[in-house]
């Protein structure tokens, strides 16, 4: 179709807000990467980049938590988020005030596997879990073909893990739940317990081989409280070259060949993947969330 | 009205498999209890059962795991479980044949989800959780209005949870996993590590601030996964007095005001409660999954 509207993709994360205009992973234009400073500076820039590309409607993926209960009076809003300047933020508002289109909101991760559903490497699945492990770790998911909300969203990086104090004192460094996944696996805490950045850890340091034990105890927690087809793995820790295969490794231990799970390597290579969307699926899944809201598919 | 169906519903357990012919709570006759032999022995007698009290389709809540997959072969088959027995046992087959009336099949707990959602403590529920404590644990999940099924369907039993050695030198007793949840939790666990069964340990005995650890950080890991509005705690050991006060108290400290996750004892009330329906959410769930597939509400 040549007049195919087009729409608005924010990416929404701590350092850096992505925004992209377009239909599709073929057709986003040059994506615009804006720093977070304040609400008011980073949204303003926002604002500027979709007055220069006009759409039909846009759809943020963000950090959160998020308030995303349309009967609240602060629905929109980031909420208890550690980002001091960004707690109370209003998401919704100052777009849809100074752009007039529907603007819709939802967590980065659910925005990914939304992505990934759509374009990616889920296409066309009923059961999807996106989980990213960069600075924090997160999970998004789509349940019966609809992105999972329940109350409110998911948090899938604040689940309790196993955690061997003897082989790994490092306390865990979630300011809620001290030694939650996010706690232990991300990337921060990485830095925190190594005392360098993850990607500054060559291949054969201990550090992934701890790393990937967490993955896949957190991967198998999800999968059998979720039951996904698929789980996809994102983020700049996550997508680490060989990190992948040695979680797939673990997991087919853990899962040892329990009622439908992945009981092969070959079942495994299947089942847990890096992003088909590479580090676009939080933005494509934005323009995929904007698209359902002002043209649904079903 | 005077002419509305009567539906079957089958709680399978097992040690024992309950049948019911009814259409609601107030209206399931006199239940039979039915020893859990060897199929063709229990499930002839449901046959029998079911001979005397014709109904318009069956609902079975089972235990697992199962085969829930229509285009599968082994559709409506139990799989890997430990009853050497039942493995591969065919649940639907046998009754489609005898009784030629529509059969549906789903686990235990999801039945029991379905049940309390209908009728129960989750009445009208968008999103609410279903765990079982009893010899196993085991969790079931209404999302968006339907059960989870996913790829196969939730086995929260055997998510890994925290497990301090030293405060709890038990091994864990699962077959599969060890230490999971059901491998630390289940009332099976509690008998081998304190040497007795649950309902004989005294209110004051050390296991229940054990087993309450465990059943919090359990449904914390399942409530950040699926983000449900309510979870419904049912099964022998979960319904134990004074159990879930104490579940409460720590769910509220493990959450610790994070999100929009019940953070007052008040909202944690609301959230975390027992049964409805008392220890039929199961077999009333079975009726409620026949009346769905008969005439499904939506």
């Amino acid at each position: 179709m040549d007049n195919q509207p087009v729409y608005g993709g924010i990416e929404a994360g701590g350092t850096k807000f992505v925004c992209a205009a377009g239909t599709g992973p073929d057709d986003t234009g040059t994506p615009e990467r804006i720093e977070t400073r304040t609400p008011k500076e980073t949204l303003g820039e926002v604002i500027t980049f979709f007055v220069k590309h006009p759409v039909a409607g846009i759809g943020i993926g963000s950090f959160g938590p998020l308030d995303l209960d349309p009967a609240s009076p602060t629905y929109g809003h980031i909420t208890t988020t550690p980002k001091q300047e960004w707690r109370g933020a209003d998401l919704i508002g100052p777009l849809q005030e100074a752009l007039d289109v529907p603007v819709v909101l939802d967590t980065d991760v659910n925005a990914a596997a939304l992505g990934e559903r759509t374009w990616g490497a889920g296409k066309g699945l009923s059961d999807l879990v996106y989980v990213t492990v960069g600075t924090g770790v997160g999970g998004g998911a789509v349940v019966n073909g609809k992105l999972l909300h329940g109350v409110t969203h998911p948090e899938m990086g604040h689940l309790l893990l196993p955690h061997d104090l003897q082989r790994d004192p490092f306390p865990g460094d979630c300011p809620y739940h001290g030694d939650c996944w996010e706690g232990l696996a991300s990337g921060e805490a990485m830095r925190l317990r190594w005392g360098c950045p993850a990607e500054e850890l060559p291949p054969d340091h201990p550090a992934w081989e701890l790393e990937a034990d967490y993955l896949a105890a957190g991967i198998m927690t999800v999968a059998v409280t979720l039951s996904p087809q698929r789980v996809v793995v994102g983020g700049g820790v996550g997508t680490s070259p060989g990190l992948l295969p040695l979680v797939r490794e673990k997991l087919v231990a853990l899962f040892n060949d329990y009622g439908a799970f992945p009981n092969t390597t070959r079942d495994m290579n299947d089942f847990l993947v890096l992003p088909g969307l590479g580090d676009r699926s939080g933005m494509l899944g934005g323009i995929a969330l904007a698209m359902e809201a002002v043209a649904p598919s079903e």
